[in-house]
């Protein structure tokens, strides 16, 4: 493997001084992007995902015409529920389906929790095209979804703005719940540990509905399976944990084996850096509706949150994934304006 | 009007010494409650709401039927819009559709902000009803949509989960999203004053999507116009504001005219009790979901809800709507718990 050229997000993961922040953004590998919309025209989603040398060129476009500091794999959090042995469908422009949801004992026993390398292989097969096509320019990033968000879709069937499916099964079966959480987790380390071994050299846990629960139950549903993937995977390479919407969550966080953590707009850089007594490196939290203001916004703006999270420990990020209908100089202004910065 | 048998709640809202904490349920009279269910299989939903012997039998059913400390108005936040003159579209189990939305200064221009009082004279005329008919049991709740609420839909044309083209549109054109902002804030104090003269004995504004704006973006588009109208309104009859998500505003809002505040369960009674400075009437803040729990579990939890934010300047409620698959016994239990307290 070659020397990566660009290690900034990983020095920032260690807290070592930096002359300015990495930046990438969620979902910077997608949808607002003419060459990817070219291949979703080709393609169905899953061949997108399932083919690596597709998944290699989507995941290249972002570093090849935006500038971020490092690569994310194209694919899905639901890869997992998939490998597992469920149905998932998505359409173009619309949610997830899963047809088949978890109900009972039988669902969660007819679950699969092993031959990951073996049905998930063509990520692995995908990390090592883009690790070679990539030639150090900048580290890539793994990731997988948080067990409570992946147990959300599983039981819920599809998305939802408050998942009250899901959480019903949790509040009234909590020893189900457990169970499916837990072998959710099993495979998750496999699946993460596998991907470190392909050549991600980092890798991200995405909690993106943990924020549909109170400080209690976060604690119980969500919380020690994060912490399991992050004991676990932290071995191998630097875990960031983004439970969104949990600020809640953030001083305990903190203290765990994650190297960073994820935080969305819902909070300032000042809040969450007390939150976190400022002892862990913080990604985010650019509303990505702002993306849709005038260039010149964007970079004032950006050069105020580095201000407010200050160039260490930190990595510049949207607070969520990018909207479709961002234009790719307003992306690139973000990614410049960060690059920018201190000169 | 006769005097008031059962007026907990605005000794709450004036943090005088009670011997338990009043109760009601955000949504209370719906979509649970077999009574209303027959209603809706009869008449649809607008004409529920526009018909004053409907909207005040609905408003009842929980009164008698759960035993409730409040009765809140059975309407809908979008009569506003509708007021103003545009088309909300309103099917059974689907949500809102405004199918000509607000897009430019011609469409804000075309608003109309006058004549409240004739264009919601049945909302007026239904609270006389119901004011009549509780008699003196309990104290009446009026409500509006929050200003920022309210131009979520009128801009996005429905419901959503991030609310981007609303966002969009004040982050672009901030001068245009202020100039709608104000008109809803204009009519919605006419309209909350109309309720108090019409018997409302308090009223409560609904921001429902304050949580999808940053801290920064709450002080420019939400906080602003929730503060106007408290300050309005709040010489005629308490207020209660229901910023959901917007946990960081409670220091702020705490300070303000209002007499409560209400709190989702995304933070705990502690820590919203500390930010608040325990000096306001706290309401909330029960997941609704953990009511489909059995019933045991549900009045242990209620216990330790108000052991923990105390019996004074505390309204017991939900952190958001009741679910439509609650039992009706089950909603009577979370209300028994809070009237069993301390026995």
């Amino acid at each position: 493997m070659s020397e990566l050229k660009n290690d900034l997000i990983l020095k920032a993961l260690r807290g070592e001084t930096v002359s300015r922040p990495p930046v990438w953004m969620m979902r910077q590998a997608g949808r607002y992007l003419p060459d990817y919309i070219k291949l979703r025209e080709k393609y169905d989603f899953f061949t997108r995902v399932q083919t690596p040398e597709i998944a290699c060129e989507i995941t290249l476009q972002p570093v090849d015409q935006v500038g971020v500091d490092a690569a994310i794999l194209f694919s899905d959090i639901l890869v997992i529920p998939q490998a597992m042995g469920m149905t998932v469908l998505l359409e173009e422009n619309k949610g997830p389906l899963l047809p088949n949801v978890v109900k009972n004992k039988a669902d969660i026993d007819a679950l699969n929790t092993g031959d990951v390398e073996d049905r998930l292989g063509y990520v692995m097969k995908a990390l090592g095209l883009i690790k070679n096509e990539l030639n150090g320019r900048v580290p890539l990033i793994g990731f997988a979804g948080a067990p409570w968000t992946l147990l959300c879709y599983m039981v819920e069937g599809k998305g939802s703005k408050s998942f009250d499916k899901a959480k019903q099964f949790c509040f009234t079966q909590p020893e189900l719940a457990h169970s499916l959480l837990q072998k959710i987790t099993d495979i998750t380390i496999l699946y993460l540990k596998a991907q470190v071994n392909a050549g991600a050299d980092l890798v991200q846990v995405f909690d993106s509905w943990s924020g549909m629960l109170s400080p209690a139950d976060f604690k119980i549903f969500a919380q020690p399976y994060l912490l399991q993937i992050s004991d676990a995977v932290s071995k191998h390479a630097p875990v960031i944990l983004f439970p969104k919407g949990s600020w809640y969550a953030l001083p305990e966080l903190s203290k765990s084996s994650a190297s960073g953590l994820g935080i969305d707009w819902s909070l300032t850089p000042a809040m969450a850096r007390e939150m976190t007594n400022n002892s862990i490196t913080l990604q985010g939290n650019y509303d990505p509706t702002k993306l849709l203001q005038p260039i010149s916004t964007i970079k004032k703006e950006v050069k105020e949150m580095i201000d407010a999270f200050g160039v260490n420990r930190y990595i510049a990020n949207l607070g969520h994934g990018i909207l479709p209908n961002v234009p790719v100089d307003h992306a690139r202004a973000f990614v410049d304006a960060v690059k920018e910065y201190g000169n």
